[in-house]
């Protein structure tokens, strides 16, 4: 496969403050879900060598719906820590704040369940 | 990002005979579902790029359901130009190898749903 | 409960032509379709009482979980049946009538997975 | 339609501590809630005739999708209002129980995605 210079993905939402480090996610937890979306751009370039070789379509849609399983299990994982300690926190320390954080969590939520 | 030599995704389902070759994808919409498949990719180096990072966990969340969505779109089309020119090919056929098919697609389209 | 008369469903989608009966649903299948729809009725309305009584709230959403994977469950079966009876009818006859019934099963499976 | 006495749902859910009140929902909200509800029995009534008077399968189809969408849109407002007081509150009393809450409703979040 060629260089793809222009990996980086821009959405508004990642306009977010760049230089706002979380450290929310553990660790080891980092590593594990480093590992689970290398494997998840291993299942992406399958895919494009299955196109590229004409496989069985069947085969093809059964993939995808495995990756987006994969997909959906690290977005899980990561809802429950940032509940547990970004939300949480927020609700602890109170006021606005508390309020911006569950809405925030609840429409990421919704994106979820119809994505 | 150094070479990943396992990137191979070796499930039962691809288990299908490899030597049949399906060239129901015509060659202007298979370009585009490895273009679009290139981009898939790419969303999963970014996610780990945002992960290595540790970006804000709900922008973290807003790529994987817009990585969701666009596999599910990939996923769609593909079961489209199947239905179109697998399944149908088979029905007009007649015979067992109808039911077959309409039952794998079946199959198929209950996995996208629950994925 | 009280009579609740106005338990018609309209939508642009019913609008269809209303004097063509569809006799793809086989008689015993017909049944079960009839007995799983009342269970979900059912489900509707002890939902309502649990709201009523304020439940506890997880146990609401476990309900509402339940209710969304017997609705789909019911869509796969009638899905099933419309490709293997009147898609699969409408491919062997051709023409454009097969066209549209292939892109009205894909629109509804789009439709579905989005659900 | 027959009188269905048995329409109360049995889960392992339900059998949640019946003596609990839960006063979340505020007063306004629940009549909200329960007009939804009240609508998609209706939605479900409509079904059960549509099946019967073998209405087109797409239309069906059609109509099921709308009643997941309703259903995971009322999901999705108790869900809100379950974090934003309950599992908010046992957060900010701490301990066993905001961990338990906290547990509960990644549970429920990761069942609303797959239904």
């Amino acid at each position: 496969m060629p260089n793809t210079p222009s990996e980086t993905v821009h959405t508004d939402a990642v306009a977010h403050d760049d230089a706002h480090q979380h450290s929310y996610i553990a660790n080891n937890t980092k590593a594990d879900y480093l590992k689970r979306l290398r494997r998840i751009e291993g299942q992406a370039r399958g895919l494009q060598r299955m196109v590229e070789e004409e496989k069985y379509c069947i085969d093809i849609l059964t993939q995808i719906a495995a990756m987006k399983k994969a997909l959906g299990a690290v977005a899980l994982g990561l809802l429950d820590e940032h509940m547990a300690h970004c939300v949480a926190g927020a609700v602890r320390a109170g006021g606005d704040e508390a309020d911006l954080k569950l809405k925030e969590a609840s429409d990421a939520i919704a994106r979820l369940v119809r994505s």
